[in-house]
């Protein structure tokens, strides 16, 4: 196959004529910038040929048939909150930028969905159900900026994933742009399909590699009950782990259950100028959201989940009954990764993996054993009841930036090949992207790797979308 | 590529010593024949030249080896409770039987997950794990008939779907036999996995033409509190779709809600010999299950579900509190195939379509609409609060069986056809088998389906593995 085409001067023309001057950025050096990292760091970015935002479906229709004539890589970017480097157009070409389409098109109570486009932010469209009295259950901790359509690419998962599952179980119906330019529609308003392969479900955590979403039907839930947020401090993560298996197993109605340790705290707090109950002393926390439908069976089952805690051995456990008092832990959880690059500059924030629940203590040690070989200090926190776990690594001063991308990714490398070796996976939510690729062909059988590959290109026989992402890219697949 | 292998008395040596003389059926002309239908019914009878009952995963892998080497195909069979053909070896060679993978193999607590084998009877893992405190979602209306394995082909649905979802959501983990012989794992005792195309997403649904399944990792859910059986009858279609809209917007826990029209009543109940309430003057039926933690939250709930009901027009709600009333009411339901078989031998029980609840009402119209227009009668039923409806289509006393399979699919292509108009699709839990390959063909975009035959070949590049079935066979094609 021929190599990869570029972008000429006639290209754009091409482009601007399909979608409109004003939504083609070219040639200007500052604006393309923007779009050359994401949320990994800038130290990963490759500067984009040019940007298109396309502004509805047809748009993204005539980019792609721009780009398949002539083989141009194109790599689609929702809000680019991503720490895979999935929306970093490493090969060049064409940054498709989903931002402007940016419209909740339909909120419909009577099939309990919402139709999307895919640059709606997700808070934006939680608040919107919620006025009508529903809840969209994604939860990504970056809610406040990521668009749905990263999460779709992503299944994106987050704090309520112990509750509600991840996005893939919000998606029931997707329009999608081929690379070819044609579109397809997938599923629909219903929540039963087994009508051919569910190319709906292989669509959700493809990380833009197999076509663009240009809209999205999400499921919508009821509106849960009345809510509590309590805080546990422990003396070490050993009380702390064995809380949450006695959690989980109690049956209370658990919506988040979030793990941070000391060090995690410690920064986020300095970056608020907050502190938690128990900052001096505690080595681990968690953050447990639990539901009740009356304000009796709520105290009672935060009652029973203090009292377990207590009995694991934590200090206390702070009932953050106030919405003041619950916004105030959440804020820790949720500036973490925030307050970390403050801390580092150069914090990766991508480590990410899963183990079966019951593997959390060996997965806890195995963490704290390779951090200490490789002489990296890490932030380690994460959706624990989900088995769930970033340890986020901080580069040592000894490092010089331009090898830390790299030497992270090794030291996640060794994480992940011991969390296959207990029964778990490399990404739990963040996905593979480019930064995560190599261990993920480490750690899948040559046969799997094959059918990814043979997916691929059944959707993307030039392999023009998204390349040098999630699965091997055969001839290109060397990074520039 | 060329044509398919037979099974001479070679490869029947050769697969006897791989898995032994007692699991391979061979010139034992009646023993076969057990083989070659499924519940759509003997008239879509093909022979298998042989069957292979493996014992374990080595043997799938052995069998598979020598198919392979000649290509021989092979058609997966679990239970044969399947209604869209997709366990008849349309093509001959080997059927593969997992009858002898019946063993539940863990039920481990902790990680809130049952590991069993393909061949568990589906109300047997409920049992066994109902005892541990738990409970599996899965409730094909064949629950005691259907296995696992079966379940995960045709991503089953059942009576709890709107509660729970189709097996899909029930299913962390997948041991899978390839084509090749070569064994793959997917997923784990996990709840979160975003490394890499989800294979096990695409391999549920997908009828045994992918791969052979051979171990599955199934979720398991807290037990549900007191549930009550509500039974209402309604003097006409349109007062009971108006009931079910209500009573999902009304907040209630429900765990099913199904729809039984007169005719359905009336053959099943003859069949029973019972009676239900009303049955003199009611057109339809709703049968709703719901939840309440306590005593006291289920009569709220009853007592609110019931109201709607009769505001809507029912005569009245039947409440079966007592263990012998609910069973009285379901054993109605989910002996509806059998009530219809002794009715009428050759009645079609694959009817199966999906739309959003809202089109629901304009289903019904339609649904009565071709029915007359055909002269076929049909039962009509279903789950539908999930939008998914079995009108079952009675053989007209004047055409002769051998047409009557052909006519009934023709029937049902065009109800599918309006289903899809509505925004539906042509099945929400029966599958495509090859009963519905063409409709299946006639409602796809040749996009999709250009993509569904590359992932097939993907994984299966000799198509040996359930050929004819869920996706064009190319060369093959022609149904023999």
């Amino acid at each position: 196959m021929k190599g990869y085409g570029k972008v000429t001067p006639e290209v754009v023309a091409e482009l601007r004529a399909a979608i409109g001057e004003r939504n083609v950025l070219y040639e200007d050096k500052e604006a393309l910038e923007n779009y050359a990292y994401d949320t990994a760091g800038r130290i990963f970015a490759h500067d984009p040929e040019a940007v298109v935002k396309p502004e509805k479906t047809e748009h993204v229709s005539a980019v792609m048939r721009v780009a398949s004539k002539r083989r141009i890589p194109v790599t689609p970017r929702a809000a680019g909150s991503g720490i895979a480097g999935a929306a970093i157009p490493i090969f060049g070409g064409v940054v498709l930028s989903i931002e402007k389409m940016n419209h909740i098109l339909e909120i419909d109570p009577v099939n309990r969905v919402a139709v999307v486009e895919p640059g709606v932010v997700t808070n934006d469209l939680c608040k919107a159900v919620q006025e009508k009295g529903f809840l969209y259950a994604g939860y990504p901790m970056s809610t406040e900026t990521s668009f749905i359509g990263g999460n779709v690419g992503t299944n994106a998962g987050g704090g309520k994933v112990v509750r509600y599952g991840s996005t893939r179980r919000h998606v029931l119906g997707l329009e999608v742009v081929l690379p070819s330019g044609v579109v397809i529609q997938l599923g629909g308003k219903f929540r039963k399909d087994t009508w051919g392969y569910s190319l709906l479900q292989l669509m959700v955590g493809s990380e833009g590699t197999l076509g663009i979403v240009t809209k999205v039907i999400v499921n919508l839930e009821p509106l849960p009950g009345r809510t509590v947020n309590l805080l546990a401090a422990y003396p070490d993560l050993d009380s702390m782990v064995a809380s949450v298996a006695e959690v989980v197993k109690s049956g209370t109605k658990m919506i988040s259950c979030e793990f941070l340790d000391r060090f995690s705290v410690k920064v986020t707090t300095d970056y608020l100028g907050t502190k938690l109950p128990y900052q001096d002393k505690a080595e681990a926390y968690l953050l447990i959201q639990i539901e009740g439908e009356t304000d009796e069976e709520l105290e009672k089952a935060y009652e029973k989940v203090g009292a377990l805690c207590i009995e694991k051995g934590a200090f206390e456990v702070f009932v953050a009954e106030s919405r003041i008092d619950s916004a105030m832990v959440w804020n820790v959880r949720q500036n973490l990764a925030e307050g970390l690059r403050v801390y580092d500059p150069y914090c990766s924030l991508s480590g990410d993996l899963v183990v079966p629940l019951s593997e959390i203590p060996q997965m806890m040690k195995v963490i704290e054993e390779v951090s200490e070989k490789w002489k990296i200090k890490v932030a380690n926190l994460g959706h624990i009841a989900d088995g769930n776990l970033h340890p986020l690594a901080v580069k040592p001063d000894d490092v010089p930036p331009d090898k830390w991308g790299a030497l992270a990714e090794d030291f996640y490398g060794e994480l992940i090949g011991e969390a296959v070796k207990l029964g778990g996976v490399g990404s739990g939510e963040h996905g593979v992207g480019f930064l995560k690729l190599p261990t993920l062909l480490a750690t899948k059988t040559p046969e799997e790797t094959a059918i990814h590959r043979a997916i691929k290109l059944a959707f993307d026989p030039q392999e023009i979308l998204n390349p040098g992402k999630l699965v091997h890219q055969g001839a290109c697949a060397a990074a520039p």
